[in-house]
């Protein structure tokens, strides 16, 4: 997606250890026209698999958890919150995770009673690098007795493997921005049939 | 507002010291639609005073930023993020909070370059109780040098002094559904000229 493509060219900043932030309008500011452009995107690509809800991890999966899900019909929104309940109850699950960014492990749970056994479900986050998250939610959906129809995200690290693993497993999957390189002279974008 | 009153009295649970669980359309699972209905509230109570961006603090306050966003033409939303950075930098502005909910103290932090000098900022979050996360937006504010132009809150509980305080100052304040108390026998909701 070009208008998402443009603005990490243009304000993303480099970090050491193949890091791009792009606090300045993805998961700190929030750029909301771009969010809810991104949105409809991933909306127009799995609208045919008719999702029931969308599924995402808090803080930052959120808006464009929102967005996809206003131009889906205004179908809802779950998102799975991080760290350990204080009140733990039965129909929360609960997975492990392993963060690559913040290299700590940490919990996401979820309240079953919110997934309903056999809903349609789409998964949608703002970055997939190795792919744990979107384990831990796809481990969540089977727990409920749900169905994952895709996963929807804003950018892929190409050269984690997150996102190969789940084109292997046939999983319909839609990365707005897949970056192959980050070098000092700038990023790469994979060249994608899934370009929009 | 009617529908938010409407969902809280149908869907909200009640649990003990106070506390109205609203997870499944406000702060876990998100009601897409009365969240944009929501937002479109708050942004004709403060269009007027033509806000440049939303500012809220991670997780739950996000969703009802956007949807305030989007319904003032797309300015952008600031989120404050929660826990100490790892890498903490010269332009991040940080403050103490103490969480009711949680019963604990926690800090929230925001880049500051985000925040423009001069810009007119309206902050939006999903509840005012004590008014420690709102108290701590306001600080950020000013060493940011913005203006605050007001506060958009989905639930203010009445029976907690924070809604009483910022009206004292003179802040513009909009709840849309303020809870006086909550007893066995259900939830007292006041009666406010703000209503709509």
């Amino acid at each position: 997606m070009d208008a998402l493509k443009q603005a990490i060219r243009k304000q993303g900043r480099m970090m050491p250890g193949g890091i791009v932030k792009v606090d300045s309008f993805l998961n700190h500011r929030l750029d909301t026209g771009l969010m809810m452009e991104m949105g409809r995107e991933i909306a127009r690509r799995f609208a045919p698999s008719a999702p029931d809800l969308v599924l995402t991890v808090e803080a930052s999966g959120i808006a464009l958890a929102m967005a996809t899900a206003c131009a889906l019909n205004g179908i809802p929104v779950v998102f799975a919150k991080k760290g350990i309940a204080a009140n733990q109850s039965a129909d929360m699950a609960e997975e492990k995770i392993y963060s690559f960014t913040h290299q700590c492990e940490s919990f996401i749970r979820v309240d079953l009673r919110y997934i309903p056994r056999g809903s349609r479900v789409l998964i949608v986050d703002d970055f997939l690098a190795n792919g744990k998250a979107v384990n831990g939610l796809m481990s969540i959906i089977r727990r409920a007795g749900a169905e994952l129809v895709g996963v929807g995200i804003a950018i892929e690290k190409g050269f984690q493997p997150g996102g190969a693993k789940l084109r292997e497993m046939g999983i319909p999957l839609l990365s707005l921005a897949v970056i192959d390189e980050i070098t000092d002279a700038g990023i790469r974008f994979r060249d994608t049939d899934q370009e929009i």
